[in-house]
């Protein structure tokens, strides 16, 4: 059993000791996974991780889940409840056990309310608040193992953006959809396991949406493309932006605030290391692309956290304070959007080093194709 | 606009006018769409939805969706707030001008607690339990739209079991995980929209494994296969099972068990129509497998409801009094596996008529191919 997880808990119990809280409940996530090593989505049925501030963690699960639970994890305590039987005897019986039934519980973030409603009805003297700082606080800073996955996530994608410069012209005529389709067979073919998030690419005036996935439109000669997409390796995502633009020239107007952003990516990406705090990076992209008048369609935060889930902290947005610190990663993002024209952006993996950054995105930035 | 959604809008508030409950409480998930015509993942930030018992629904999100809540719903009072503000400032001021304040409020089962906790510390004078029999009570009976959908999904899905059929031993040494991509594949062809969960391949032994969906296990001449999937048309899933013999004879004891798990499928789907109940339709299944010797290795419910879930109301189970009515849709997936050796199950949805039923899966349930 790999011991990673047995040492993160004891870690999470120690913050536990010297905090009000006095126990943590978690269901299927990431968190869950990053203290047990067990990776599910969450299901009908309860199942639910319980850490108290001091000896071993229990988890109650669906009478399925046991073996699964039993080879996947470090976790000894393990009960289990038939179809018959009420899982959330088991939860009071958990709670008595690890001193929880009258404390103050923080529960996992994504808990659905089916779950947080009965357990606070059935642990009626415990009162509740949630887990998020205090999870995001101890994954903020990934070990080397976890950026050695991310790393290796990023390698598979960036294979994928080179032989999308490959396939050069050819990509003229086909649908977004099409081309998001591609990329997802590229990427499983490359060594990847599924996607880290729905792939975007956003042709034309399709760019400029911020939440744009996909469309049957069919892509031009010259149309700026901007294709995000990840996929994940252990577990571990990638997350990296490219805008390219196939067979034929781009539209007027687009060189110049290509050039902004792209100028604005690498300052940003320069400026990473530790003792600097994560608004000052937004700061940064955000001064050079208003410094070239695009300052009003760069509409979101320079980047964001990436570990387990695609989004975390640490958030590089404006008037964060959040210091850097070696093990943080994070995307690094800038983009202008025109809208009813096209979108521009991209976007590297930053790893923060002892005195510096590690980019773990490695190809070309610019916007041409073979 | 599509009028069900307000319609469906106020048949919850009739429901909710003769019940205990002052309001619902949703987050983005099938029962938002299914009131309002939008379709979303749950995202970081607050987007809730507010229906008291007479007047008109009210959303808050953020201000990023403000243009597609109003492209794309029936509800005028969409309150959006950006970044700097607080959000449950508006969920305040909503509460008070839907009268929910000091309420009795129903949360949407998958409401994350990151939100949950946030609302009930907002709205400390309200109590809340969870909107699922309600919502599940109403969504249960399809109208003809939906039921369409779903039939037009499992058209698809059929199309890709011919397909398979059509392969015949050109299947033999793929591994189970390129068989499901070559699915995937097939399903977005003729026409499907994704996946409605992810593809079970269970080749040989993986097929007796109840959690399994694919692995790189190579499908031998003779191996039964397990082939579960689904994808979605008009936002609705389909879900069919078919068990299938590739390029070689089956193993020992297979051709009995086999027989034993059609006839059941067969006499369970016989038995559809209004009156019945469901653990009837399950106890027919149940019974004929249990006569032929099997009845231990029949370990799960015979059917679900599908429908924007691909798992809700009404469940095929042991006990369940709930009366069959027109217009409900269910799967009828008996099965037996033989641990160590192979699984068997057969799968058709099914739609309950005014004087019997309709199956929604037209393919051959035989397990020979090409």
């Amino acid at each position: 059993m790999d011991e990673r997880f047995e040492s993160r808990t004891r870690r999470l119990q120690e913050r536990l000791a010297t905090s009000d809280a006095t126990g943590v409940v978690l269901v299927p996530s990431p968190n869950l996974y990053y203290l047990s090593g067990f990776w599910e989505e969450q299901m009908e049925r309860p199942l639910l991780g319980f850490v108290g501030e001091s000896g071993d963690p229990s988890i109650v699960a669906p009478a399925l889940y046991g073996t699964q639970l039993a080879d996947e994890t470090w976790i000894g305590d393990v009960r289990t409840y038939g179809d018959g039987e009420d899982p959330y005897d088991l939860v009071e019986a958990v709670a008595a056990d690890l001193d929880l039934a009258d404390g103050h519980l923080l529960l996992d973030p994504t808990m659905w309310a089916r779950f947080s409603v009965e357990l606070q009805r059935r642990l009626s003297d415990a009162t509740v608040d949630l887990a998020e700082d205090l999870m995001g606080d101890l994954r903020i800073r990934k070990d080397d193992a976890e950026i050695d996955a991310i790393r290796r996530a990023s390698r598979v994608a960036d294979a994928v953006v080179s032989d999308l410069r490959e396939m050069g012209e050819s990509v003229v005529g086909m649908t977004e959809a099409e081309l998001a389709r591609t990329i997802e067979d590229r990427l499983v073919e490359a060594g990847g396991d599924g996607l880290s998030f729905d792939v975007i690419v956003g042709s034309g005036p399709n760019g400029a949406k911020p939440h744009h996935h996909h469309s049957d439109r069919r892509i031009g000669a010259g149309d700026p493309v901007v294709l995000d997409f990840g996929t994940r390796v252990d577990r571990y995502p990638s997350d990296q932006t490219r805008t390219l633009v196939f067979g034929g020239r781009p539209p007027e107007g687009f060189d110049d605030a290509f050039a902004a952003v792209s100028d604005a990516q690498e300052a940003a990406v320069q400026a990473v290391e530790p003792g600097v705090e994560a608004g000052d990076i937004d700061a940064i992209a955000r001064e050079v692309i208003t410094e070239r008048g695009y300052g009003e369609q760069f509409i979101h935060r320079t980047g964001h956290g990436v570990g387990l889930d695609v989004h975390e902290a640490p958030f590089i947005v404006a008037g964060s304070d959040r210091t850097l610190e070696p093990g943080m990663v994070f995307s690094v993002e800038p983009g202008v959007y025109v809208e009813g024209e096209f979108g521009i952006r991209i976007e590297d993996l930053v790893a923060v080093t002892e005195d510096g950054f590690e980019r773990l995105n490695r190809t070309d930035r610019g916007y041409g194709v073979a």
